[in-house]
Parts: C-alpha cells; structure tokens; sequence
C-alpha cells in the first residue's frame, strides 16, 4: 500500500488467514513491546458476545498490551461452547505474541449464532511465534472487514507522539457505547485517568454520534492502547488529535454504510442542551423517510419536520421555533419558493448533505453522522445469509 | 364495488374531486343524521398539522356529527395561513353537512408544507348541499388514499348493530396514539365513557401496535362515531367487535406497506409485563436488519436476538433464557441445523411471518405488525416529490 498508515513507536503485530470462510485475511494480533495504558467500551446490547465478555475483565484496570481480531464470525449466541471459545482465543493469541491472557483485548465480527471452527483456529495462532513483526496497521484494518469495501485507518501526530486508528463497521450500526470495532494506537505518555476521560469524550462526539441503520451490534468494541514510548504530551492536543482521528474513522464507516451513496451530517442546534440535541439528531438521522429523500436528492424538508416531531417527549419544541436548512439553503420556516429548492436540490447531488436544524430553545447542540437509505442496503441485507 | 361495506343506520355522505392533485377523489364527508358520542385519539407529533388542532378541540367533548377528509395535502407546517384554512374546511364541510362546524372532526394527509388551493377548496365543498346522500363507504375509504394501493375497510354485526371503519396509510407509519387515518361508524348505542374506554383498548392493541418504518406522521387520526339508532349493545361483544375490525384495518395496512411484500407480526411473549413485550416487539418489527431478512425469506434469528439485544435498558433479558421462533420452527436457543433453517426459509417464503419471541422472565405478552423492507420502500420514497 503506497499510503501506509503510520505506526506508534513499540507496537508489534501479524495478519493473516484462519479460512474461516475464505482465503482473504481474517484476523490480527496486534500488541505493544512495554506495558501500556488503556481505555475501552463496548456494546450495550444484552446479546453482547463472549468477546466483549472477556474484553470488559481484561481492560478493567486499565492496563492492557494487545487486540486480537477474527473477523467472519462474530461468536455470539453461541452458549457455553462460544464463550470457551472465547477464552482459548484470548489465550492463543497471548501466547504467540508473548503476553498475559488477560491483557489480551478479544473482539469478533461477522455472523452471529455458529461457533469458531477451533481446529483452523489452534492451527493459525501455534503457528505464530514472540516476538511479532512489526505491525502493518493498514494489513490489520483490512482484515477485520467484513462488508467494509475499504480498509479505514486515519492517524495523526501530537507533539512527538503518533496517534493511529483502524475501524470496520457497515451495517448493524448504532452503537450505543462503542462502534462495531475501532482500536487506537498511540506511543503517547498519558496517566490511565487522563486517557480513559479523554477517550470517553472523544468516543461520545464521534462514534456515539453515528447511526447507519439504527441496529446495534452485539460486538461494539472500541479501544486505545497507550504505551507512553513517546513521552509526554499536551492533554488538550492530544484529545483535539485523537478526536480529529475519530471522527475521520467516523465519516469513512458513514460513507462506507452498507449500500451508502452519501453521507449525511445533521447538525442539531438551539436545544435545550446537547443531550436533547443528541436525541433529536438521532431521529432525524436515523428516519428512513430523510434518508431516502437524501437519496433521491429531494429537499423534502417536511421530512425532516415529521422527524423532529416524532420526538415527542420533547415538549419544549414549537414549529414556530424551528428552523430547518439543507447546506446553506433555508427551507422552514421561510416558505420555499421553486427557486429556493431547486438551489437545495442541487446541493442534495453531492456526496456529503449536511442538514441543520435550529430548536430555537437555547444554546444545546449535537452533531451525528449516517447515510442515505439505498436500493443496495436492502440487496445485501436481504440477501446476507446466516 | 361487488363487495359493498355496510354502512350502518343513519350516515350519510359524499366523496369527489377538489383537483388538488389529479382527477381522482380527494375528500370525502360522513355525517351522521342524529346526534353521535365520539372517541378519538390522534398524533402526539410536535409538528401536529392544524387539522389535528381543530379536531381534538371537535372531539374533546364526546360528542361529534361528522368527519371531512382531505388527501393529497397534509397541510402540515403551513403557518397561521394553514391554521386558518383547517378552520375553514370544516365550517365549509359542516354547512354542506348541515350540521355545527364544531361538531366536525377535519383531517388532511399527503405532501408537508404547502398551503391549500383554496379556491378550488371552496368551490369544491359550495357545490354540496343537505341533506347529503346515503354514505358510500368504499368511495370514501379510496378518497383518503395517497400511496396506498387498495382502500381498507372492514365490518362487523354487533347485536342488532353495525361497526365499520375504514383507514388508510402506507408509510411514515409508527403511530403513537393513532394510525395515520381511521374512522369509524356504528349505529350501536354506547354511553360516552364506555365508547371512550373501549375505543382507547382497541387502538393500543391495534394501530397502536402497527410500525411500518418508524416513522411518526403530523397526521395522524382516528376516530369512531356512534349515532345509536340500532339501540344498546353488549359492551363486550362491542369491544371483541370493534376489536376485529381494527386489527382487520392494522392487518391490511401493514401488508400494504409502501413497497411492502409481506406482513410480519411479532408475538412477544414471557415479558416482565405487557408495556415490556411491546417495547422489545417494537423494536425487533422496525430492525431494518429483520426486515430485510424477512424480505429475503432468511431465517436469520442472529439478527432477532441482535433486536432482542439493542434494548440494553431492559436489564431482565438474559440470552439463556430467550427463545425464538419463525412460525413453529424453533432456532433459538436450540441449535439449528441445516434442515431446520431449511423449513424456516421455506415458511418464510410465505406472504405473512409471524416471529415468536419468549423472554422468559414472566407472563408479559403484546403483538405487533408491520411488513418487510424491499427496494419497492426505497423507489417510493427516493421519487416521491415534495
């Protein structure tokens, strides 16, 4: 790859192929060479997956050196089988990279409901041997796709520190405390108080804010490891890189969103705070109505008035507050002539439709991210099979 | 029409062109000749349109003559100018009924944001004179349609009374105190309390329990009118009645859902309580992921227990103790085979799913409806024009 995505100082890694269901890559360890701080969360769903089970024990004190990945089968619902299963996995991969179990992050992705083929899998990690290589970041993000149609990594310096990201997720997306796998990288020197606060802002404005299709995963996972080999670094520039990495891992998987021709943003302001814009965003990005006029580049701003007013808990909204924009081009409350939604129509042609909402409450605000509603989401979701 | 739906003892009406859109019928009006006590309930939408304004003031007193209809035009977000011509229509519609304007419940459906052409409005309803005609509910049931591909109806004989209702709706349909429109008449005899009490049980268990996207309409409304001229009626045979013909009404929405190629419903069962049941069946009838599973005939449970999952504040779930079945095939938490999944595909070929889930945590139960999501969802909504 001609653009490689750089790598922190002290991590190591492999990928490779299990043949789980075919010979592309299908999983990755990746661990740092020192012990390293770390911050994670994971998927609320009460069918999280034995992954996120063993992942919880093994980030809880917040010290952590390594992410295994499998990709092709999720290992959820699965029963007492998948979560041994689970455990061996954490087990092998600590063992071929040189480390403790439980300072193994194990996370899983693809079909839920079938359990690990264990012999391909004893065969591929006893086949590893510690040291690891040094890691290859864009090799690690391309083997956890799934229906991703592009690898996601994006990286970013902050003083003499790198900080570096890999994500996957398409579909079964709304993640309520984490994505569907996204692992942060960085040589940066941070205390584990300061990283987990940090790390937990940053993922509020930047995963928490995206919904493809408003289905959470039962495999959510997103961590970042901190080994510090880089030495200090400013606390507000370090949280401004991490959240500019984030957030362009964020704007890939919206754009990459199963059968996805655009991205939307909805900017939510003049709430009664950022939790109520949160939730109103939330709703207009997730309605099948706004999403398929995004699609057909209509300006059917009364869509985006239907959502905002299914919210209905939210007393505080009046219509005659609101105030409804496609780009720059005022749609509501100003009575939209032909000229003005031809102008909103055109903008609509382009591949990223930032729509902005004003509650006309007070000074909350919020911004999400999703896709448009197309004819190829309902293709390989209808045709995805168990 | 060859199968004519009753109409019960003393309403009348009439159906016809304004031109609002096409030369097809865009309104109707229904009166009833004697006094009527009435329940109705409607949107709880923020942006709730004006006609739903004047109706719940109509209605708030129990008793109600008449209903006018306007399709093709939502009058939705319209201003006071659109607040002005709601209050017109149904002084016009009331003269021409012959009965008080506030005894007229008004109701619009169709594109948000544009003002009526209310010259043709005027002249449309100034042609009309009392008394109207017997009603013709057929006539009245297709004026109302928008995308709807057949008018609903349905009835039932009570005693010596009759119940009809007539709706329509076909998307932006998650209603939440009432479908998108559903009138209907009977000439039983029902105190106002009983009629009222009656009428809410109904519509929580019928259009209350109907999601065809998620999507909560500013129209929403349905009423019932009772003009006892067939005299007092077992008040519950009324309810098991009046029951029928909702879910009757609710059935026939969902199979009509825009782009819609099967009707799903959803049996919760084993819930802590029946609110509970009807939180997690909502949740997994408006899963995307089901849908298009449903769409695909794939009995791909993983994506149930996935919906099932997402309701991570209902603490209670527990995955060993959920089952989960496609009509009688049992896939969860028993192992499926091939040749399970096989009679499971095979039934989910058919044009009506149900999806049983058992939470095992006490004797809660509700039912929900709704359809698949096919590409016919996504044409429909990406062209259709505001």
């Amino acid at each position: 790859m001609s653009n490689q995505t750089p790598v922190p100082a002290g991590f190591r890694g492999v990928a490779g192929n299990i043949g789980i269901k075919d010979p592309h890559d299908d999983f990755f360890v990746v661990v740092s060479e020192v012990p390293a701080h770390t911050s994670a969360v994971f998927t609320q769903s009460r069918f999280a997956g034995p992954s996120v089970v063993q992942s919880r024990r093994a980030a809880a004190d917040g010290d952590v050196r390594g992410v295994v990945t499998i990709a092709r089968n999720a290992n959820v619902a699965t029963g007492p089988e998948g979560a041994a299963h689970a455990r061996e996995v954490q087990e092998l991969a600590a063992t071929a990279a040189g480390i403790p179990a439980d300072e193994m992050i194990v996370a899983s992705t693809g079909v839920i409901g079938r359990p690990y083929p264990m012999d391909k899998v004893r065969t591929a990690f006893r086949g590893l041997t510690a040291p690891l290589p040094p890691a290859d970041l864009d090799r690690s993000a391309a083997a956890m796709m799934t229906t991703d149609t592009a690898p996601k990594t994006a990286s970013a310096r902050v003083g003499g520190a790198t900080v570096t990201g890999i994500a996957k997720g398409v579909g079964m997306i709304e993640p309520n405390m984490a994505t569907m796998l996204a692992w942060f990288f960085t040589d940066a020197e941070l205390d584990k108080e300061t990283l987990d606060a940090v790390f937990r802002r940053v993922v509020e404005r930047t995963f928490n804010a995206l919904s493809i299709d408003s289905d959470t995963s039962t495999s959510d996972s997103a961590a970042i490891l901190a080994n510090g080999l880089a030495g200090p670094v400013d606390t507000g520039e370090f949280e401004e890189a991490l959240y500019g990495v984030a957030l362009q891992l964020v704007r890939m998987i919206a754009s990459d969103g199963e059968g996805a021709g655009k991205l939307i943003e909805v900017r939510m302001t003049g709430a009664r705070d950022d939790a109520q814009a949160k939730r109103v965003a939330k709703t207009v990005v997730n309605s099948p109505l706004v999403k398929t006029a995004v699609h057909g580049a209509d300006p059917n701003w009364g869509r985006v008035a239907m959502a905002v007013g299914k919210c209905s808990d939210e007393t505080d909204i009046h219509p005659e507050n609101v105030r409804i924009v496609f780009g720059d081009v005022e749609t509501y409350p100003e009575p939209s002539d032909e000229k003005v939604l031809q102008r909103a129509a055109e903008y609509m042609a382009g591949s990223e439709v930032v729509i902005g909402v004003d509650l006309g409450i007070a000074d909350g605000a919020f911004t999400v991210y999703g896709c448009d509603l197309t004819e190829g989401y309902i293709r390989i979701n209808a045709d995805y099979t168990t």
